[in-house]
């Protein structure tokens, strides 16, 4: 796989609000140059490094998903639909069915709690079921792959749009002091394809004029909030201040937080949230401190087979990623050292599930609803019902 | 200072149980070449060097506290009790007296939140009121700093055999499958002089036979789980599985841990309990999961002037301990890594507290007793009454 490491430049074809030094980003696209080519943020690097890798095959693409190169509801998704893409082009053995199937159970074992990597593998299939000429196949599947990125990109921005009353509310209530929210994980632009879910109400709500500022848990064992949130917000100049993800509880108890904000990474029908691990325990925290919980989601994140969120398949990932951390070495290069003593055991449970009944709602495209089953439904009525 | 950078071979004039490489060590004592010094283990450099570290005078001993070369309820103490030494024997201007009032000062202000320390000051300067003789006064201030480090190894020996009971019980209802008891921070021997406060029931129930594994939180952002009581476990040989601080949450909602075990900072006469930072969330996930939360803790971690465990002052420390990371590095040498953006804000609270309703008891040296003021003060009616 190609990789360029620098500060990109890149002439994007749609209307794109996130930025990097001021320039505005996806976190996938295709390639200009050579449209059997994406490209994305090999997310590993940042902050300290934008790299930009080439994926050419849905087995690079499954490879980049399952080592966390690229993370996140709903760019896991995007990624997946466009791994579809360089799955029905491949020039492998097989008829283009044939292709995506594979291509499709490839990807979808690759990250098991993922929700909207099972959704957009089977939207795909499901889409371009009826074109039987395999060139127009092909075109049909970069279409939706397309259509999928583009998609997520708005409904983040219109779940954004939501969730921005929120905030209002809360700042009218505070006299226009800065609202201050806590968020897990990242479950910002980095973590979708634009806007982000998480923080798509708070990139709303700053361009409303509305003052606020994020506590960012740093999200052990990837730190994904140290490296990527922080990162992401301090880019959009949004005032944040990073934290352990211990410290949550404590910042209620002291009443600063006015609302725990985060995405989630499949939600049942009946509102159990499967999130980054710890997001329970702030859940927690935020019930017995009377303090609003709120998750951020596209439709595409709902699994409608589920009703238990108990069920939810839990990754475990290596013990390596606790017992080592990387980092800026005084070199100016990437350098991981390791934190415990030799043959130290550590598990890996990468995310835990919220019940319902520690949500106070969930932030949709569609806007806002309680997190049970009457509520969800009521609102996607032609999604649920199956 | 002077340091010694091995493992040592240190005979000790009383018994003790901890080990390092299969032999004894206590983490605090007086030089046996020397008097007028005190040795304690460098605790930043575990679990991948051993440093010994000699301390010569008050102010090395109240930086030695600040900068966490010593940390844990019981280790404060004592290093305060033999500061307190230090600083009665030294060459300074002014009466003794006037030097242990100066070095009080020095000693207590190094770290707010521990409630040893003053604890450990005041005891020093009770106990050798009556004596007017210099020289009797310096000899007396070393007997009772050896009093307390004597008597935190042997209340943490004591409260060891009442918290095993606990362990016992758990062990019989599952048929003697082992106990799954989930700790934060290190309240082990490497907090204390010797066995710990969470760690001696621990210990105690390996000793009768008890089958036991042990969920270490890695404790962010000073990895004290990570660093030090997954080491001194894997020392004594107690099965034991590192995790993020996130995990518990989940595990506990798996019913993978049968028992919260945790130490404590300080305690208010009410029983609510400063402890690591994070140690509240967890107490949320016991209660909700219907999970015993037990704190251990010597008598001396008692504030028997408070009710209110929102009084205790909570300690920040720098952001820098939250953005960097410090570990092994390849070469061998412990090394720094950045893992933020430069500029990214960061607020470092060193503890929360876990309000008395969440806290199943408290496992003294003189028995178990409820986390309420009656029960507290009828164990303790001599310490209570003031």
């Amino acid at each position: 796989m190609l990789m360029t490491v620098n500060t990109i430049n890149h002439p994007l074809p749609y209307s794109i609000p996130m930025k990097i030094n001021g320039q505005h980003h996806r976190t996938i696209w295709p390639d200009d140059n050579d449209p059997t080519k994406i490209q994305i943020i090999d997310q590993r690097h940042l902050p300290h490094h934008l790299v930009i890798e080439t994926l050419s095959s849905v087995q690079e693409t499954a490879a980049a998903i399952r080592d966390m190169h690229v993370r996140g509801a709903g760019l896991i998704g995007s990624t997946a639909g466009f791994g579809m893409y360089l799955a029905a082009i491949s020039s492998e053995n097989g008829t283009i069915d044939e292709k995506l199937d594979r291509g499709g159970r490839l990807l979808c074992a690759s990250r098991p709690t993922a929700s909207n990597l099972a959704w957009a593998v089977k939207r795909i299939q499901k889409e371009t079921a009826g074109v039987s000429r395999e060139e127009e196949k092909k075109k049909m599947t970069f279409t939706v792959a397309c259509a999928i990125a583009d998609e997520d990109a708005d409904y983040c921005r219109r779940l954004g749009e939501h969730g921005k009353e929120l905030i209002r509310a809360i700042s009218e209530q505070k006299g226009g002091a800065p609202v201050n929210i806590l968020t897990h994980c990242n479950a910002g632009w980095l973590a979708f394809v634009d806007w982000g879910s998480a923080t798509a109400p708070i990139y709303a709500a700053r361009d409303a004029g509305i003052a606020v500022h994020v506590w960012v848990d740093e999200t052990r064992p990837w730190n994904q909030g140290a490296k990527l949130t922080a990162w992401e917000l301090q880019q959009e100049g949004i005032d944040n201040t990073l934290i352990t993800d211990n410290a949550g509880g404590h910042l209620m108890q002291k009443r600063l937080v006015d609302m725990v904000l985060v995405g989630t990474d499949r939600t049942t029908r009946s509102g159990d949230v499967a999130n980054k691990i710890g997001t329970y325990l702030k859940a927690l925290a935020a019930k017995d401190n009377n303090i609003p919980f709120y998750v951020a989601l596209p439709s595409s994140t709902f699994d409608w087979a589920l009703r238990d969120g108990m069920k939810i398949p839990i990754e475990e990932r290596s013990g390596e990623e606790i017992t080592q951390v990387s980092g800026l070495g005084l070199n100016g290069q990437i350098e991981t050292v390791q934190l415990t003593a030799p043959g130290t055991a550590a598990a890996n449970y990468s995310f835990d599930i919220t019940p319902a009944r520690l949500v106070s709602g969930l932030i949709t495209e569609r806007g806002i609803c309680n997190a049970n089953e009457e509520a969800i439904t009521a609102l996607f009525p032609d999604l649920a019902d199956r």
